[in-house]
């Protein structure tokens, strides 16, 4: 039966769009609804206390009918990071190629998920009937392997969306990106490209990863006779794999060191994804038997994360390695906007301790570049373009690239997180919007921490809190003890008796001046203790702490 | 009388090393101590609720007889800014060029200081002589007119203090920097060279800073048709006055915006060091009256800071100037390190706006790279180096190029902070320590917020407050009242009611047992509480928050 085609496609990101990472995005089609992508974002900085990000799925809870899985372009935390906590909450099938489902499969683990969720992979190549779509995925190059674009053909016309992407010619594993694939796809006719703008406002192509192999090779020559340490993501397979390599060719031995690079390199190397030869990956533990000059050390934290294996060394607070002078260290990233400071930190720290460390020219990215980006929109000539992963300078940088490639302007959408663009071969519109947010996760509890609750943990931060205490007599009113004045955060209550107490006695005229008004009611005591005390705090200090008066009553 | 020069001279860092800022050195030769610059440092991301950080001057108060006064080498805030909080302890005279006594000047106005506060211009060229020391001023280049290095004559031989600075052959304002004195003191023989390192890790050499204004002239040129906004750092006077010549070339008024830059450019004007032709700058009052294309807004906020006008302007609370689709937005500074976030988020704020934002290549640095810290070495040729204004990583840039040019390793010195350098001509060593740090300033408090109130602050900003209060009676220690537990920061209690009614039988059961078993030690029953509810807390959300048991007795 062929299908009529009166019905429209709906594009829905459910997040990812001005910000970076927490990608999610809905495909629907009358009964039909997949969600491409489903991951977490790192907590901005006044987002106070909270561990991460993820995306609100209401929309997606309230079609559960509806959706029939969720199918995911690539391993990386903002692209798989929320799925046991949103699968959780709505149960389908996951989708993905096989080092994908492979790092998924330890997230499930970690939340006893496996048994209850259905996993499985596919192939480059391959495609998948999921309702009224059916979804291919197309081999691509990024900074963690198995990357795929998704062709998602719906009876509306094709849409491409490119996952995070970079075109690497020669990549360390596996093949280039399909881009013969990405040609015939436009040929046939292409309805819309979802395409990734990370790095939009940088002009040229992206080095190949297999540069950075070579910069190793140089670095192992030239430093021949001390130690080498060498940070980068845990999650960049091929890094590893280059560092192995190097390892091999000069004769050391590699060791693994911290827990998600060890988990991911685990996964990696029992799926196949790492090629490495027999007695060169050893055990912390058997580290001592071999000299300096015969080890290579691969780790975490090359973003200055405070808790990273590389942080704890840099402090000397690691229990297994000690940095020493000589030692010459390798951070292989650049840092991620927001991190500069964490890094600088950890190379003066390094540096301190003797190390030669070297950050310049020791990375590539793992994202397209405007030539790159043009490529991708010459092969695949869009009817609409809509660009994705970036925030909103990133998008828009992305748009005028499309613009420029003959794209006319109204067939360019920057969407929002809960747009519903509508949209087939005659139009395409925002027809509405759906509920989308951040939901904060902070320990165990998954959003019981909202708004509120951070502008007090920010108030708290700044000026810390007053908490005024006092008994009063359940019926007349009358002061049975207190005030008493407790602070923390505040100042150094040694230091500042006089301030505290001068503090005491404004509590307590104020409360005098209450019961000579005869005024019963606790709030307004209470507001009245607020603000007698914060007037004098503020005169006196310029700081405006938070002050909670408190009532017993017996 | 020739001086039997058999004393040595003392270097003193009592700040400004291992950090950005806070830049103060003493000098010492027997009973004569001098002081060059003053400076305060902005506040770390953990020094929560701080406003600014000034240095511990104990040394300087327990030798304030012998101390002659401050030495300027410019008017930034890292150089200046501590001097109206130091000078409150230490009464001593300040010496610097026009530029840099005037802006002294304004900062001892706000503090009411001006009438007790000695202060002098000195001309670059000309000497002061403070007790054993001869101060020589020496015109440099820098971002902000009138930067001066100084050449610190004493008994055991000079020492060249270059300040921050850039080697600029064609700067905007007044001279180039005096090399050919660098190199006549270089030939009479100098003791040591202390050179700025901030850029000690960039290979060759800094732009003149008259290269910006001929990027003004070509973005003037290509956006006749629309208002231009320009925001860079209130203290580049001669970045202003590169703005206020493109505007004038292309017919259009400059309105100056931001209270911190008008002070600046106020004082600037007033000493001569603006050149501003009649009818350009006009009232931000008047602005309405001139049509977009014949407007510049020159403005503060370059650095994303969320007070500042540029800040208001893209967050659209700035009341009077509204940013529209169409306008040109330049950023005309670099993000200093720790700031990168909060200018990309200005940058998307004002693209989301439909503005034209332009922020790559619009800047360059105001100091010294490579090959002008090796020209300097050059002329100097100083006995030993001293690296000083960097992180250490940048020191240890330095110290490596010195190397590189001969200096002996056992020659350069990368002091820390409190490190008592002595020095002559036959030997140079650390001989001792002096007690230095940070003052924290809060509002009006300096000092009396440290590291136990921070702490607490950062407790407190993780995971929020839970405040147990209970009243019992004063002989029996029978519970009259409570306990109540009030939370702030923790959770939304209305979503969270059944956790904090569980929380509630937790600490009666802790109350209770105490009860049972006699303890009448308030703080031992605030512990039992403290543990009891910490253990039930952690086990059911994986937080710690503050947890204040407050007794009450009547």
């Amino acid at each position: 039966m062929k299908h009529e085609n009166n019905s429209k496609l709906k594009i829905i990101p459910l997040g990812g769009l001005e910000q970076i990472g927490m990608n999610i995005t809905a495909f629907e089609y009358e009964d039909s609804i997949i969600v491409v992508d489903c991951g977490l974002a790192f907590p901005e900085d006044d987002m106070l206390g909270i561990d991460l990000v993820i995306p609100d799925i209401t929309y997606l809870k309230n079609n559960a009918d509806r959706v029939k899985g969720f199918v995911i372009t690539h391993g990386h935390e903002d692209h798989i990071g929320a799925l046991p906590y949103v699968l959780k909450q709505l149960n389908v099938p996951v989708y993905g190629t096989k080092l994908t489902i492979g790092l998924i499969d330890n997230k499930l683990e970690e939340h006893n998920l496996t048994r209850s969720v259905k996993r499985k992979v596919i192939r480059h190549g391959q495609s998948i009937n999921l309702g009224a779509f059916r979804i291919e995925f197309i081999k691509t190059n990024h900074s963690i392997a198995d990357a795929s674009a998704l062709a998602i053909f719906s009876p509306a016309g094709i849409v491409i969306h490119t996952g995070d992407f970079k075109v690497d010619y020669t990549p360390v594993f596996g093949d280039a990106i399909d881009l013969q694939r990405f040609g015939e796809l436009g040929k046939k006719g292409v309805l819309a490209l979802m395409c990734d703008s990370t790095n939009a406002e940088r002009p040229g192509f992206t080095m190949s990863e297999r540069t950075v192999g070579k910069t190793f090779d140089n670095i192992f020559a030239e430093h021949k006779n001390t130690r080498i340490i060498i940070a980068t993501f845990a999650s960049n397979v091929d890094r590893v794999q280059q560092i192995i390599n190097s390892a091999y060719k000069y004769g050391r031995k590699v060791v693994i060191e911290g827990r998600s690079m060890v988990n991911v390199i685990t996964t990696a190397a029992e799926l196949g994804y790492l090629d490495i030869p027999e007695n060169t990956l050893i055990d912390i533990e058997t580290m001592k038997n071999y000299p300096d000059e015969q080890m290579v050390l691969v780790t975490t934290g090359s973003q200055g994360e405070s808790m990273a294996a590389l942080s704890r060394m840099a402090a000397n607070m690691h229990r297994k390695v000690q940095v020493k002078s000589g030692d010459t260290v390798i951070l292989s990233s650049n840092p991620i906007p927001g991190n500069e400071k964490a890094v600088s930190k950890i190379i003066n720290e390094l540096t301190m301790m003797g190390a030669n460390v070297i950050f310049q020219d020791v990375h590539v990215s793992g994202h397209a570049c405007q030539e790159e980006i043009k490529l991708i929109y010459s092969l695949v000539h869009p009817k609409y373009a809509i660009p994705v992963h970036g925030e909103y300078r990133h998008m828009k940088a992305q748009a005028d690239i499309a613009a420029s490639l003959g794209i006319p302007k109204d067939n360019i959408f920057i969407l929002h997180s809960g747009d519903v663009l509508e949209l087939d071969e005659k139009k395409a519109e925002i027809s509405g919007h759906v509920p989308c947010g951040s939901i904060l996760v902070d320990g165990l509890g998954v959003g019981d921490v909202g708004n509120i609750v951070l502008r007090d943990r920010q108030h708290l931060a700044e000026d810390g809190i007053l908490i005024v205490v006092l008994t009063l007599e359940r019926f007349s009113n009358q002061l049975l003890s207190g005030p008493d004045i407790v602070s923390r955060g505040f100042v150094y209550v040694r230091e500042s008796e006089g301030l505290m107490e001068e503090a005491r006695h404004v509590v307590e005229d104020a409360i005098t001046d209450c019961m000579d008004k005869h005024v019963s009611d606790w709030g307004k005591i209470k507001n009245v203790i607020k603000d007698s005390l914060s007037d004098f705090l503020w005169k006196r200090t310029k700081r405006s702490p938070m002050i909670l008066p408190i009532i017993m009553e017996v």
